[in-house]
């Protein structure tokens, strides 16, 4: 838990950290948050604990000059809530870990915050604890999420076998695509412009949305047998999948749903659909008689494969040949 | 849960990162761990769940020329499970999010994991997750520690009551007492001599040891009104306690345990033992009624003081007035 000498060094430059980024009501698993050695959670019966981390690192996961600190907020606690959502999981608290250089201007960490509690908010995620400390370059945040699911019912990667068919939700290729512009930007070195890309055009980059209703519905239906969220990408996140479950697939590329974006809703190209991480929606697996609705809470669901008896994984290309689809995963912003 | 891409990325320069790390054996509580979106805890019923989070930040809170890796290792996991200790918990799983600089070579991740699953072992902690990532600048390692109490039974900081008795374990200041050392060398600029320490003449600072059989033994015995553990030092941890439980406190100097140390086994200055962080030892409260012994888990207890009704905490010196004894908490390694 956060310690006071190190509360006063973060103080010293950037007054909001703690007190402000931790003032979230305490949900009621919640017996003793902030102020005590540990934060003391009391989970219903009958329920096992689900636990993820993820480091949001400025130069690796997040650029001051790309994303807004919203963003940078919002991203960071999605990229937990996303993993307790790819078990079928129900998110209960979240822990932030936050070191921020001395230079730091302190309306960024509060906008920072805003992000993140808007988000815990939503989905009733009581801000528990963590720690700050001064870093020694650059912000450096770590999240950890904690959900439950009733025991034996967390949805894992491993459950899938030959025959179950292969869904994914939502879009693919949105988040890379935000990326890929900015990117490009750089390259052409058009310091002048200065072309900032608009957050709303590009929601699933700056503001993705993790699937916890829909992972919820999955589990309780008992309808996925294996689920992953896609972080590193479609080709990366099924091939974690299949090795979990001792199996291969078969994925058909005129089924990928490719994400539209920008301000004219161009449709992204399949290599980033295939390829590009940070989209947070769920690829899961179901058993041949299982029916699946259109949507569920909201968010398409497309069958894209299915699982064979392996261990490749083999891409249908429309007036092609079949390739074998070797993970080619995220690689977040290579400086 | 660490991703592929970033794991790849980390793998690039220093192989043993997530594998090797993580390959402690899996303890029966953990149901699953590495390989899941989540790790999967399952706590036996009737207990309430403690979580802790800890940064260990190169150039915050070690130095690569100062600390061996396997004490970076074991100190990183020893400030998490202090805080189990000092709830009077037992600790069952840690999970690493560990960031690494592209040149650091795989022989100081190697050491640094030997020291942290070594002490892990000790206490029958399960590594059961975490995240890698390449850093950005620096060796970066947050650490989470879960662990357990009997429902209702965790002892708080807000315990204590006017009258109760205080006491702390062990000896203070040791490990300041080696920061002092280092720190000292450095302004000499005995950049020749490059005298390291010895860690086996700064145990205290180098592998401390936490306190979890002596706080498990206090929550049981019910003997502890409250509990820290003492890593920002006496006055400061103590101001925390105070405040938690609404209450002031006296404190006679000349019972404060001063740790002795180095080759000559010198004692250590009253300040540093009063405002050294990073001992890790427990400062607890008791009932009026109640005995101590002597020693509990081959620890020593030393009563130092009693709660007052506050707010303000006083320091009683031998041959001198009576003090405020403002806190003056632990600086760690200002660059």
């Amino acid at each position: 838990m956060a310690k006071a000498a190190e509360q006063r060094q973060a103080d010293r430059s950037v007054r909001p950290t703690r007190t402000s980024v931790f003032t979230s009501v305490f949900a009621k698993s919640v017996f003793t948050g902030i102020g005590d050695d540990c934060a003391v959670l009391r989970l219903r019966p009958g329920q096992e604990s689900l636990v993820t981390t993820d480091f949001s690192l400025e130069g690796i996961h997040f650029r001051r000059d790309w994303h807004p600190p919203e963003s940078v907020g919002h991203r960071c606690l999605t990229r937990g809530l996303s993993d307790i959502a790819a078990m079928g999981g129900e998110p209960v608290a979240a822990f932030l870990s936050l070191a921020l250089p001395r230079d730091l201007p302190q309306s960024w960490v509060g906008r920072f915050a805003r992000g993140l509690i808007n988000l815990a908010e939503k989905f009733g995620v009581t801000l528990a604890g963590g720690d700050t400390a001064e870093s020694p370059g650059g912000i450096l945040a770590d999240i950890v999420v904690m959900g439950t699911a009733p025991k034996g019912k967390s949805v894992l990667r491993s459950g899938a076998r030959p025959g179950d068919r292969i869904f994914v939700s939502g879009e693919l290729g949105g988040s890379a695509a935000a990326v890929a512009e900015m990117r490009s930007d750089l390259k052409n070195e058009n310091k002048n412009k200065n072309k900032k890309l608009n957050p709303r055009d590009y929601r699933r980059h700056f503001y993705p949305e993790p699937r916890i209703e829909l992972g919820r519905v999955l589990r309780e239906k008992g309808l996925a047998s294996a689920m992953i969220d896609t972080s590193d990408g479609l080709s990366t996140d099924l091939a974690h999948l299949c090795e979990e479950s001792g199996v291969g697939a078969e994925l058909d590329a005129a089924l990928i749903p490719r994400a539209r974006v920008g301000k004219l809703s161009k449709k992204v190209d399949l290599d980033l659909a295939l390829h590009g991480g940070e989209d947070y929606e769920l690829l899961f697996t179901v058993r041949a008689g299982k029916r699946i609705p259109a949507q569920i809470a909201g968010v398409a669901l497309t069958e894209v494969g299915h699982i064979t008896r392996g261990p490749k994984i083999f891409l249908w290309i429309p007036r092609n040949m079949v390739h074998e689809l070797k993970p080619r995963g995220w690689q977040h912003f290579q400086r």
